[in-house]
């Protein structure tokens, strides 16, 4: 991979970021893949990351951050994650799983790596469809992002420019199945779930597993990840 | 305070940052005080800010974060921190003592605190005459900072309005000072120096050092603070 161009790319252990990855490489890109421990119930997210990386990163980072000195989310405070049966019975409201300024704070950390290692991309993959209403899943918040993280650089001063790539952005969670399945991902070792069972398995009634249950049934294929119900 | 409008304040420690805290109290809020340990050197700074915090702020947070993890600076990396005997041998390029990403980083944790507290003002001591040529102290930067925060937000999308307050991003250092000490800021429990010694005292001829020095004397005052020379 001598001479090909660096990309820091977040990685959660999930479905989404496990295709975005596989996608940077597919473009070329050298990958330097970052995840967080942040106070996450679901760490066995973390473990999938590192499967992940160990196949398709050159260099895998593990940014230790603590969203729980703040609380208010679902995701990190004792607050219950709510079960459904059917994804129709999603809300429109935002969750109360979402994690504040999660995707900010995230970013922010990519950009200082990817300021060192003189990268000039960055790859996230969230979307705007199946997105669960996050305001920091959004295009508009994407492009917000990137502009200010022109201005808040040396690279930017000197005038490099940053991008960052939201490669499943308009991506239904069939389609962006069906993309990694051409690319080789490997989707048992990634977990999706926000309340998994103590021995990993993902619960299959949160809004995540809804809609990662959703997607392979719309592609006609099983899921191989395991699930309680 | 019952009633007042509450307001994160990033406090390093530093003059700029406690005269800041000083003005957003003079404006009426209920201040929320945060500070990070990131692998700084000169950690005497968090002793000076809670000693400012103690007098000022209403709740106090030192948040953990480590970047040290990407290297690329002399405040955390093994770089010599360049001296100099007068302040006119301060260089126009970047200096090596930028950390990358910093104020995003740390508007990013101030973010999601604010948007736990339910605040929609985060105060930042910046500056953009005595700023040492960091990119992330730049007006543009803010602004375009405060955009993105606005698209990041449940509250944003529920249409409130966050603001970041810049009050000295005009000012001079001497101007700075002036204020501070109007509003009864002790700089003696402020320290700006970027390589003290063992013992807490200023090095004196660090950048940070010699604009501080220079903001005092022309408002002809001494500066309280102990220095090596």
């Amino acid at each position: 991979m001598a001479g090909s161009k660096k990309a820091v790319v977040l990685l959660s252990g999930g479905l989404d970021s496990a295709t975005a990855m596989a996608m940077a490489r597919a473009e070329g890109f050298e990958v330097y893949a970052m995840s967080f421990r942040y106070g996450q119930r679901h760490a066995v997210e973390l473990e999938c990351a590192a499967e992940q990386a160990a196949v398709a990163a050159k260099e895998h980072r593990v940014v230790e951050i603590d969203l729980r000195a703040f609380g208010g989310s679902a995701l990190t405070a004792d607050i219950d994650v709510p079960k459904h049966e059917h994804v129709e019975e999603l809300s429109d409201e935002i969750p109360v799983t979402y994690v504040p300024a999660r995707n900010t704070i995230f970013l922010s950390y990519a950009l200082a790596w990817a300021e060192v290692l003189g990268a000039n991309d960055i790859f996230i993959g969230v979307n705007a469809l199946d997105y669960s209403g996050y305001p920091d899943c959004r295009p508009e918040f994407i492009e917000a992002y990137e502009t200010m993280a022109n201005l808040a650089t040396v690279a930017g001063v000197k005038g490099e420019k940053l991008a960052i790539h939201t490669p499943l952005i308009d991506l239904t969670k069939a389609q962006i199945i069906q993309l990694g399945l051409d690319l080789g991902v490997d989707y048992a070792k990634t977990t999706s779930c926000y309340d998994p069972a103590p021995d990993g398995r993902s619960c299959g009634r949160c809004d995540s597993c809804l809609l990662r249950k959703k997607g392979f049934t719309e592609n006609g294929i099983a899921d191989p990840r395991e699930y309680v119900v």
